[in-house]
């Protein structure tokens, strides 16, 4: 029930996902029944294997994430969540409230033992391939002990859910040198480096080395790194929006246009964010994943397959293994 | 003699300026007289009116920004410096390092009276215009009544020097409602709507809200200034070069693309950074204009002209004043 473009585009991303990833995941809708029969009619969703779970509430977008969430028991979010506490699904998907979202999570799901603060990951397009990066919005505040613990978190996500065996790990900062920066990202600097783990982190990298594709994941503090997401997905409508603006200076120029729509079309959907999926939340003990409020059915769909390779992978159970044995080192070297 | 293309582009932006804006200023260029006379003989310093000041030394990009401000009391900086600080020049520009330079204002020029930190200042351009962002890097940590002063600096900029009347001020932040964000945003968004002077401040804005638009000045922490402005930086490298490898697929492409040349062109203008010259160093006492380290001769040659702009408009001073105002409401008040 929540987003934006909500049920209508949740639906249909549901549906798509359905028919087209038959083989690796079943969906189960919550939310009201009524609204989700008008893009989704019952036998339709028999016929997809589409179960759904009637919910009568419904958190807004701009409501407060830990009252609506105590207040309304019965809504979208909260039900998603109590399902995925039960393990009567294997992951929940929403691109309702995502500070409704994060406050359920850790309130229904609890955190993973050992873990500080929960983080969102996002995956950014970049030159030649993708980058992680965490946490672009979980935490609004952020403390050394958090960024380190996200690069773990970081780390074995690209390694069990992108695939990339040594992930290189790099911390966002305004200089390359260790001298450099804020005392939070000096002080995660020197614990990233004195790090007992094989981490395999490369020190500093700036803002300029997130799309150059420098490292495999980009650690940041919330504040940071959500605001970075942000310009980031405005950007590309606005260069796309600057050549159109231009192309109706002349004929020619129209006329190249019609010959290169396939080029911005390709460009546009190799930068689009929406062909990424949803951002999962790490750290919580389930697998969540959290979409834009503005998500399109496509971005829905994404999301739902995100979720579905992160319950398969197992990246909750993964994350606590790993921070279980860096509980140990740390007990070992204390 | 700072910058990774120094003296060369720094010389000929001078060049390019001297002979642009004669009647808008006057060229001084400090740094070793015989490596500025490889590219500018003087015969033609003396027709274009460039006065050349010589220095021994020079700051390395990588050279920590206190050490060698005390050290290299004949670097180009330092002696630059040391011109603006005896009202001998009006203005002064680098391409060098942006911590020395930062450094050296501080300890040469002084900050103006009432001024807590310093904020270095930068155009962006948005859909429709520009739009004003500090700090983007003069401070690694900010405090609340920091990014309180930055509104106060950014609105006297864009009134004197951007001829902006009225302008309008967002405070960067993670989501729109005042309880979001960070304990620092918090904290700047109660002083910014408890503040009784007219600042027009509009309340938060996002990461999309900077290329939108939606406000004249953003103000922001400089660590997350610094972040932002690398990456946009990179973005439109990164837009055009991912076109450009999606049109050697085909010959039809390579023929809109020739098409589409000049706009592609323009369109890359427009989103320049260099075009919009150097960034000010508000706060201190004196016109200081800090440019990319890579800077081309354009570049540097724009910078020129923003500092001439910002010595006209006596922009310190209109600083001093609003801030000697603003302390006065705060004895009145306390």
């Amino acid at each position: 029930m929540g987003g934006d473009r909500a049920p209508e585009s949740v639906v249909q991303g549901a549906i798509d996902a359905a028919a087209h990833f038959h083989d690796d995941l079943e969906v189960v809708l919550v939310g009201d029944e009524n609204a989700i029969g008008c893009y989704l009619p019952a036998t339709e969703a028999q016929r997809l294997g589409i179960e759904i779970v009637h919910t009568s509430e419904s958190i807004g977008m701009g409501e407060s994430a830990t009252t609506s969430y105590r207040k309304k028991r019965d809504s979208s979010i909260a039900v998603g969540i109590k399902l995925l506490g039960e393990r009567r699904v294997d992951a929940f998907v929403s691109a309702g409230n995502t500070g409704a979202v994060v406050t359920a999570s850790l309130l229904g799901l609890g955190r993973i033992k050992g873990v500080h603060r929960p983080a969102i990951l996002t995956i950014v397009p970049t030159h030649h391939g993708q980058c992680l990066m965490l946490d672009v919005g979980a935490n609004s505040d952020t403390k050394p002990a958090h960024l380190y613990q996200f690069a773990i978190m970081g780390r074995v996500y690209a390694q069990s859910v992108s695939g990339i065996p040594e992930p290189t790990i790099g911390l966002l900062n305004i200089g390359e040198e260790s001298s450099k920066g804020s005392d939070l990202a000096q002080a995660a600097f020197k614990m990233l480096t004195e790090c007992p783990g094989n981490l395999n982190f490369v020190g500093n990298v700036e803002g300029r080395d997130i799309l150059k594709g420098t490292v495999d994941v980009v650690v940041c503090d919330g504040f940071t790194g959500n605001v970075i997401l942000k310009f980031a997905e405005s950007v590309v409508g606005m260069v796309v929006g600057a050549i159109r603006s231009e192309l109706k200076r002349s004929l020619k120029f129209k006329l190249g246009a019609l010959l290169l729509k396939p080029v911005f079309a390709r460009v546009r959907s190799r930068l689009n964010y929406e062909e990424y999926g949803g951002a999962p939340l790490l750290g919580v003990d389930g697998v969540v994943v959290i979409c834009h409020g503005s998500s399109s059915a496509k971005a829905i769909r994404n999301a739902l397959r995100v979720a579905a390779s992160g319950a398969r992978e197992g990246i909750d159970a993964k994350i606590a293994e790993e921070l279980s044995r860096e509980l140990l080192r740390e007990e070992v070297a204390g």
